[in-house]
């Protein structure tokens, strides 16, 4: 039964309590154990920092207000460290810490050629095709290696840091189990050896999308009018969306067809970020959560998706952590989202457990 | 005002008499100026020679019958030549006869990936993607001259016959005009020089489709699970659909990247025919249409589209022409088609004068 999303309310089933409601884990659930462990430490060892709390609203709609509202109080965001919850915990059932993210670029490439879908029969083979020519051109982007063939893509891409080596061990997932669950019969070619290598030290250019002229059942013998593709680029650190953009719009016009004509779209971006793991907060941040959670988190220098922390790290140029505390079987984003009553409470202390950890170094 | 398909009705507009109804011009009008040729000879001069009648009232839909109903009653069917007539005449205004036209073979070209869309952030870099590999297979399949690189494609191409040069210059079109007119900035490079070259002599391989995750406006980013492109490849005399066939799959299954699964699928094909120029009934059709129509045709040793014509010079080893009797404005396969009704008339003088003619050779 769908809860109605703005009537939160407890239900209990297979013995364990649910929140359900709009956002309950991703995440006013999550925000909520700041304020909770804020007051928990104030009535009894009373608050061991000060602690300012930013809560953002608008993350899965990219945070367009974030930075605006954080330079208009920059004076009051003068800090030693940041950290955030958000989404689930590890897969594993383990609790986890993340001190880094992949950014992104997201880019659209529209190929616009004769000016209506052409009989095929009549002109195939004489008027230049731009599905062609996007199929050309997107080929120029990645060598035969799997590595991306834009000029300058990589300079900024330092690989694995000794530092995180080991860290990855630990939550590397085993490659045929990977390859069996997800229905291929292998892994990529390209930078990095393992499959976290791949995913969190070097970018990806992924083709998210591909559209011309008629790509359902049946067919149609045409030569189509237009074709576009969308394409995400992820990014590490030190990469810059803006620079990157830059490199892809001059590796287009350097490879183009004139007969044609393309367009590169900005559709969005964020940055990445990476707190090195030789911060003095790793060790009291692991701490608190081992303490809060009865349990050792996974620790992932980085993560493969992106987030709008750089706002923390680069612009306000503090350390930064992630520590999630939504459980897996959460509903985010999905009607009859819920927070597991017993998450909550683990959240909250593990909140407070941190406020403590960090007010020591 | 839609007419009824089945009501037809002859209406006045700017002083022409237009017959509306479904099919009056494509194909139940053209056909029927044969038996009225028929039997005007046979009420005047008498009928010049046996004539053999073939309705097919299936072309449209690649004629499924056709040649089961040619085999079963072949010996009926001996003849010395064989005309038809379908669609509108040459688009300059002119009547027009074609000796030939390209055949042609669609397929599907399937690329099947992980088991879902995946999280371009968390996969991205390391899974193999569908919508990459379709690109860098389909990019195996053109040289950097826009030549077909498949693997004996061009074995049976014979290029430009000598006698027909002459005939191509009286109807390639102005290069200029034709860019302006389509919209694109230039034509392919590749085999063949001119534009009637490329489209009429040459076989050409044009992706119809492609369709591959989020291809819409805004974006999602996904490494997605599949992809895929439909294909024509429009064929010249001597190229046989089934044997292309049989190159095209075995270049996929050298190329193909076995950590995902491509599928190739067999959609439609026709065989090309030609009938060489020189035949002894060149000069008496050209006559007869020219007497017919009060003007000279547009004479075309070849048609770039394709068309069910093989069975009449392949199979029944006849030489063949087409002769349009359409006026171009028809609303062909359309609301309101229509055929004009000085077309029809016109249309059964030329058929009468055409059994006279091809009687004498």
């Amino acid at each position: 039964m769908d809860q109605p999303p703005f009537e939160p309310e407890v239900r209990v089933e297979d013995g364990a309590e649910l929140l359900y409601g709009r956002g309950t884990v991703d995440n006013k659930g999550q925000h909520f154990t700041y304020p909770c462990a804020v007051r928990t430490l104030r009535d009894t060892t009373g608050l061991p920092c000060n602690v300012t709390l930013i809560l953002d609203g608008e993350e899965e709609s990219g945070s367009p207000n974030l930075l605006d509202a954080v330079e208009a109080r920059e004076d009051h965001l003068a800090a030693d460290v940041s950290i955030n919850s958000d989404g689930p915990i590890d897969g594993s059932g383990r609790p986890s810490v993340s001190f880094g993210n992949r950014g992104i670029l997201v880019v659209g490439l529209d190929v616009d050629g004769p000016k209506g879908d052409l009989h095929s029969g009549h002109y195939g083979g004489a008027v230049p095709s731009p599905a062609w020519e996007l199929i050309r051109l997107l080929g120029t982007m990645r060598d035969e290696h799997g590595r991306i063939a834009i000029d300058g893509f990589y300079d900024a891409v330092e690989g694995v840091p000794a530092p995180d080596r080991d860290l990855l061990d630990e939550f590397e997932p085993d490659p045929d189990e990977l390859q069996a669950d997800l229905d291929v019969g292998g892994f990529q070619d390209g930078p990095g050896e393992t499959f976290l290598e791949q995913t969190l030290y070097y970018p990806s250019l992924n083709v998210n999308g591909l559209a011309s002229g008629h790509g359902e059942d049946g067919f149609k013998t045409i030569v189509p009018s237009d074709a576009a593709a969308t394409i995400d680029m992820r990014l590490v650190v030190d990469q810059d969306p803006d620079r990157i953009f830059e490199l892809f719009e001059r590796h287009v016009e350097a490879h183009a067809d004139d007969r044609l004509e393309t367009t590169v779209t900005y559709h969005a971006s964020m940055d990445p970020m990476r707190t090195p793991i030789d911060t003095p907060y790793f060790d009291p941040i692991v701490d608190a959560v081992t303490d809060g959670w009865g349990e050792e988190p996974v620790v992932k220098p980085s993560t493969g998706g992106s987030a709008p922390y750089a706002l923390f790290t680069d612009y306000l140029g503090l350390p930064h952590a992630s520590i999630p505390y939504g459980q897996n079987d959460n509903n985010q984003h999905s009607p009859d989202e819920r927070f597991a009553v017993e998450h909550f409470r683990t959240g909250i202390r593990t909140s407070a457990r941190l406020l403590d950890a960090v007010s020591t170094v």
